[in-house]
């Protein structure tokens, strides 16, 4: 059994790393860790995890000493150290938050305030989208910097045609809409109930702080510098993210071309449902599941691809992409723990 | 008192109408019909309304006798007949359907599978939005082509910045979000309760009949053929729509002269409310009222304006827009009977 | 034009309380205070509002100063001094919170853990539940506790068999759900959208401080004391309360003398509507509005009524009834700028 | 493995069974059936089992012989000619319908209007509440009659405190709140999203088919017969039922004696949580899980016990509980394959 261990568990992330690994068949929970409610109880702070999780909460430190594997559900800059730690120690740190998803130090400067405190710890991260960057990912490094939840979806949305060309790549456009729990579990004014229920807004129009990540994807995709329009909205459900994206498809290349890409370009991933011609990637299809749908949509009188992808953003776009993840480095099948049924209803 | 008649009256719009037209200090509500419900009362279909309105649902040829103005809200195909009996009587007709709403007989027959039965009639109808085309309606036409819902808050989200060439008009772009009431009344699978509620998919990708009606609005303010790339998505909340319209901003072109041109395009307009820098349009705040909030973005890395419009699709997108263009045409302050306020939550 | 002065105006009924004199022909707001938002303007709090009011947060004496009544939505015990100074300044003061509610200290001491600072003032002070005390609201006393959301629906729901004497006192059980909005505008944990949303559970569960207040009103109706069981429930919406009230039938006494009895104790009373036999209550039909909507039920088997009532907390439980308490007092129709019609959806 | 077959497996409590069945690892879905899909994929259906379920619908008599235990989803009056091939061919038949859970024939002409069409059939049925009928089920009859959902949740409320003689048997409340999915797939104007969402109200108020099953349970329990007063809501949420069951706590009885019962009850059962004093059963911590929850209060003022269970309606209320009673039925542990955690949010 590989040991897991959650820092920052009493977070949603952390929270669904507890239910996923606890269904998982080849690893366990053997510490968790929250500067909030040390040495509770876990089940305390959710009581829907009583009898199934009624570990308390300890240090940071034992949580690395008790683990083969560490997760860590930190605000961003709070990661780095403790990767150093886990490096030093060899464990291996899968990081759910930002400081180590950017390559660029410039870029983390820009958007979000920080530094890189060892550069050489950088270089030992991976980026752990794993339907595009499999490979390194199992080249063994010991950080994987875990993508966040619309940099899974947007890019999914859009790869195949951006890998292969057969979109420009000037102009993309990414309109994502995300439930509540993407934006965390502290109470705020704009989470509070009877201000968001039955609301809709976008927010962070055009300078979210995922716009870089979702760039640097799709650059490394296409071979050269992408930028994108990334505007964000508030969706009134718990969960799941929908991304609709729009590109210009290139002189030349046929919607036929295009969806034989996308079949193509994902027939092994299991997590990845590239859906027949007519419906339409819905969040409802995929809640508390690991699944991507992929729909495809052609705007023929303006030649436009628009993708819609759809995740739920505390499983694919969260804690099951980091278990899939662990999956990999530690040589399991990809989906060992992942196949839960998304609920028909 | 103006006396309105409502033909189409159990349906969403036409509850809506009644609401509305019920609390209008200068019209009262002479008849009402409804097919399916020809002799029963309306609040024995819509609970709320009891001892509001109880009225009984007459035949169609009742309420254009009883009535001044005729407000049919009726599948599309149905309204031709009646607007031509209409101004035979010397009644006005405001058609919340889709029959007047498109010159082109061709889109007409493109769209809607539809013809225009007497092209004489259609030259005496005006497009009803009033923001756009105040002029043509005060010309005192008889028959006012309502616009839909989309096609209300799309093109006020743009408007200024096409009609003043501050953007390109070419590859504009309107991701839509509707809320169920847009769908009408008739339950179906799509709108279950357990099947769209924590659901969230675009429909009808870059194929909705409300695209060319976008096109005619704005190829009117631009002087030119305008085509958009329109997907409209199913929101799991009762009322609203936010439009976020994306739109190339001509070289040359600030964004500090896109916001005056936004104020002083709408600086007398009630209805549209231009938020402050910062914001965000939001249905929660425009929610039973004939408000449409507009919120401007600017994603300088792109250089494209992002537009956000909410409206209430029931009333600046239906009813209340309807009651805007009676108030209009029959010489009255055009807000009267519309200055419902939002609730705050 | 009365003059209203609205202290505690960003909180949830304050913000209702400004919606609803704004509609109403013969009051204006004068001056609204607010401690947590001094010096800002309402629309800053709710975007809503914008256009709409405007309104700077004044301090209390302000308003006061300003006003000749006085709306107060305080938490309890705050209101006991303001009251006092309105007394003497001869304003009128209808106060939204608890603290004149209860006309027994030691009520008020066990479940609020407070005390009358001023015997006499309390005394001065007369219970606005205006269907059942309405003439003692005319008296013209200065102060008007005006009740709570439960301590409204619960009451009207049963209030014509306790009056009658149809039911027995003994045993009567208030099973009440309400929206999250009877819970204030301070985000918090149980509010946070993502763990209330799809949740439902009951809460207080009978040690909630509207008991004594429920007893208190049957307590007079029936002329000897009663005590219920009351266990309030969070519902997942925003607004409204159904209240679920069960009590046995007495011996001899027929449902079609407690039907008879119903429909003649409120037929004069314009807010509230007894459905036709065979409806149901439902806080769908009442939203936004005044409107207490009532059902009775036979259990023949267990021979006991049930009666169901459905207001919204923040408009008849809170600040519609307010209004209503104020067109009382100043001699207006009792329906005066309420007459805002529910929305059929 | 044991081979499954789903009759009906397109409605709610089929999907559902579908759900479960395919994570159980020691059986399989061998065939499915349903009458409106015949021929379809049940993915075509249900797009969240795309590549997880794409099985075609066949006919009842295919998914019997290729079966070793079948479980209906029918309207009810349709299991029993089905239940009789079954134990004819020797199969085990799981009936998530209504036909056998009642014992008197009178009462289910009463409540259902139908008939036992072979007496002896009925008495080969078992009534498969495990945590309350375990050694009854045990016993290898060949027909289980699948407790409803409301019938699950309020026996289990309230079951040691009347088997244990604590509480008065005479008036007994059962005032209980549901998920729409209860009210199954097909759509109808109620469950009509804009018409059940931000709505609440009861139904069929005692009146409704599950009362002489919660009494058949809890006259078993008892030792005598006993009469409930039950009234079922309608929550809008997806799932979950919240039953709050009322009843007289006996003269002489402490709140202890009942709180020590109620751990005692069910110290040994995996699927009841009797939670910790001071906690409320909420719907949101059991959702898509087999457990059922239960806290228990006490009004000291009136002495009565107020208890709360809550359970996801389509597991412990349908199809969970359906293949818990396979597993007591094929030996396996009760639990197999429904370890499935509650997500926290």
């Amino acid at each position: 059994m590989i040991k897991v261990g959650i820092v920052g568990a009493t977070g949603y992330a952390g929270a669904e790393l507890v239910r996923l690994i606890t269904s998982h068949p080849l690893a366990e929970i053997s510490a968790i860790s929250s500067v909030s409610f040390h040495g509770q109880k876990l089940s305390e702070v959710y009581p829907a995890y009583i009898n199934i999780n009624d570990m308390e909460c300890e240090t940071q430190e034992e949580v690395v000493e008790k683990s083969d594997v560490i997760f860590a559900a930190l605000p961003h800059g709070l990661s780095q150290e403790l990767a150093a730690v886990c490096v030093e120690k060899e464990k291996t740190f899968i990081d759910l938050g930002a400081d180590f998803r950017l390559e660029s130090e410039e870029d983390y400067k820009e958007w979000y305030d920080g530094e890189f405190l060892d550069k050489e710890l950088h270089k030992q991260a991976v980026y752990g989208l794993p339907e595009l960057f499999r490979e390194n990912i199992k080249k063994g490094k010991k950080i994987i910097a875990n993508p966040g939840c619309y940099t899974t979806c947007s890019p999914l949305a859009i790869a195949p045609a951006v890998k292969l060309g057969l979109v420009e790549t000037k102009g993309i456009i990414c309109d994502c809409k995300s439930g509540v729990t993407g934006a965390g579990r502290k109470p705020s004014q704009g989470n509070h109930f009877p201000e968001l229920n039955e609301g809709f807004h976008a927010y962070k129009v055009a300078s979210h702080r995922h716009t870089p990540e979702i760039e640097q994807t799709l650059s490394k995709l296409a071979g050269k510098k992408v930028t994108v329009t990334f505007v964000p909205h508030l969706l009134p459900v718990n969960r799941g993210i929908l991304a609709t994206v729009y590109a210009d498809i290139k002189h030349g290349v046929t919607f036929e071309q295009i969806t034989n890409a996308y079949e193509e370009f994902y027939k092994d991933e299991y997590f990845v449902r590239v859906l027949p011609n007519g419906m339409n990637a819905d969040i409802h299809n995929i809640k508390y599941s690991n699944y991507c749908d992929i729909s495809i949509h052609h705007d023929k009188r303006a030649n436009k691809l628009i993708a819609c992808a759809a995740i739920d953003n505390m499983v694919k776009g969260a804690a099951g992409q980091a278990i899939q993840n662990m999956n990999i480095i530690f040589g399991l099948d990809e989906k060992t723990g992942l196949t839960i049924i998304p609920p028909a209803f």
